[in-house]
């Protein structure tokens, strides 16, 4: 894995991409430039092109990018021609909202498959999918050679989870559980707590 | 406002704070060091002391940190020691999934009201909670003085429910919609989605 580029910088690439769809499919634009994409992001010209400028050259002198091209540009850059199939474990409230959510299409993603330990809920209806055993966790994801996962289980289980996502070859997870996990090198890891991100804002209150 | 201290250090500042009480309440620790808090969230110990200093002297020379009374600093410190009425605006999915997560307790946080305008969801009950109309939100915000809120609708109407929090005196905004929200100056506003996390990740696989 090369890390030439800045997390940062490639941190900003799907908050682009995000938004060109936007203006593409939206509001039907065929051509931007990274003063309006600035404006509209709260994010400088200068960075959005130095940015991009790290992997090539997509706008021209006076006209701008070609939304559509930088588009197809972004989501080479981000392996997202494909769509990734997506292991959701947890099938309380919050998986419950995870696989009903529509945002996921045409972004790269697709939730496959939603796991959770308790009799209860397996063999229930969520979304398009049905609640599977977590004893089946690790045979569906060697067999479908999955790579991304979405963490949606309490704090006191979601390190042994993620243990056991890695173990059969899990190379991206998305943590919703409220504590720091240990990952190996080469694995990804992103976190998303709300209570982070709110108290993170009370300090400016 | 004063900006003297780096938001990226503010933004370390709550990870701390849940690493700290996990070792307090999870585990019963009364003592730790910089090196064993870094150790844990994958830190360096130099950069947690770095960032702790900005604040004042909370830890000594060869016996580290008090835990508990860290924890009371920092509390102090991102204005947790009261807890905020949270709004949540959305009464879907991950409303549902918002109502119904006791992540919340204890840490600051308590949601207070949450607002739909279906029709079908309005006088529902959601965890302790009764969905309100959308047409009680301005009144339910200014009665009680309510500063934080969550936006959990879709894209297109984010902006405008955005617009009509700000306009009320909501100061700090944790939004769940898939666009970028535009808010004056003094509004604190942060962002949850799932599916920029994961395209951030994909581009290292």
């Amino acid at each position: 894995m090369t890390r030439e580029i800045p997390d940062i910088v490639i941190g900003r690439l799907p908050i682009y991409l995000r938004e060109l769809t936007r203006l593409a499919e939206d509001e039907g634009k065929i051509n931007t430039s990274s003063h309006e994409l600035g404006k509209r992001l709260g994010i400088s010209s200068a960075q959005i092109r130095k940015d991009l400028s790290h992997f090539g050259e997509f706008g021209k002198q006076g006209t701008g990018y070609h939304i559509n091209y930088l588009i197809e540009q972004l989501r080479d850059i981000l392996h997202l021609a494909k769509e990734w199939d997506v292991v959701v474990v947890g099938a309380g409230f919050l998986g419950h909202a995870l696989a009903n959510y529509h945002g996921f299409l045409h972004r790269g993603f697709r939730i496959s498959w939603i796991f959770d330990s308790d009799p209860a809920k397996i063999g229930a209806a969520m979304g398009d999918l049905v609640v599977q055993s977590i004893d089946e966790l690790e045979t569906t994801i060697t067999a479908n050679n999955a790579k991304v996962a979405v963490i949606a289980v309490p704090a006191n289980h979601a390190q042994e989870i993620t243990d056991r996502l890695v173990s059969v070859g899990i190379r991206s997870i998305l943590s919703y559980a409220p504590i720091h996990l240990n990952v190996p090198e080469g694995v990804e890891i992103s976190y998303s707590d709300p209570v982070i991100q709110l108290q993170r804002m009370t300090y400016y209150l």
